[in-house]
């Protein structure tokens, strides 16, 4: 397991030093409204353990989470009115993480809005990705 | 539990009717190379049945992708010499959800690689924020 990750605001939210717009809480997991939102029920979903990248979250850590988003998602389409959403995670700085706390991000999604995420997809060739499957394959798990 | 989904491309790679460049299986879950990627690396991560969105998988099934998703992650960016990564979720057409089966989308992470989620947040009023939640949590979990 990796070092622990220092305190974030995400620490003071979960130990109640900080008030929040909570939306779900149990053992493992809090979620609450995002003050600087994207759009309305713009929701961000932590483990209380303070881990910085989703990678070194335990499985059932992860699984925790999991169980929590759909329907999570759910609720908060269904108040916000949306139908749709993103769920998004960024791990590390380069992928936009800014809290050094692991964070899933439920982002409602209706007609035009301008979000989502930055689609410039090209065909790949067959052989590199057989030759990259190839490598991923290889990595211990 | 919702009605079941419609056959899609991904029914045909579970099936092993299509080939695909595995990168993960197991008795629940299917992970591949998307064949128009974002980026080296881009990686989609399935359950087995089929589901069309994420909100209708049973929590277990949830779970079973998210023990996934870590480990995965980390060594897809080992093999495509990224370190950071994104996680995104499409859930129904406006959310950008294009094949009507459950798929995590794996996105490795280079700076300046031109990707990522349009981010253009506001902060919002407490006001508003404590009326939203207000509705979220009185919505049926």
């Amino acid at each position: 397991m990796a070092e622990p990750a220092p305190d974030t605001i995400f620490t003071k939210i979960i130990k109640d030093e900080l008030p929040c717009h909570r939306v779900f809480e149990n053992e493992h997991v809090l979620a609450f409204l995002d003050i600087t939102p994207l759009c309305e029920g713009h929701t961000l979903v932590i483990p209380k353990r303070q881990v910085e990248r989703y990678e070194d979250l335990a499985a059932e850590e992860a699984a925790e989470i999991a169980r929590v988003l759909g329907p999570l998602a759910k609720r908060v389409c269904a108040a916000a009115g949306a139908n749709d959403y993103n769920i998004l995670l960024n791990s590390g700085g380069v992928a936009g993480q800014v809290v050094p706390h692991v964070h899933f991000h439920i982002i409602p999604r209706r007609e035009n809005d301008g979000l989502g995420y930055r689609w410039n997809a090209k065909p790949a060739e067959n052989d590199a990705l057989a030759e990259l499957a190839r490598r991923i394959n290889q990595q211990s798990p």
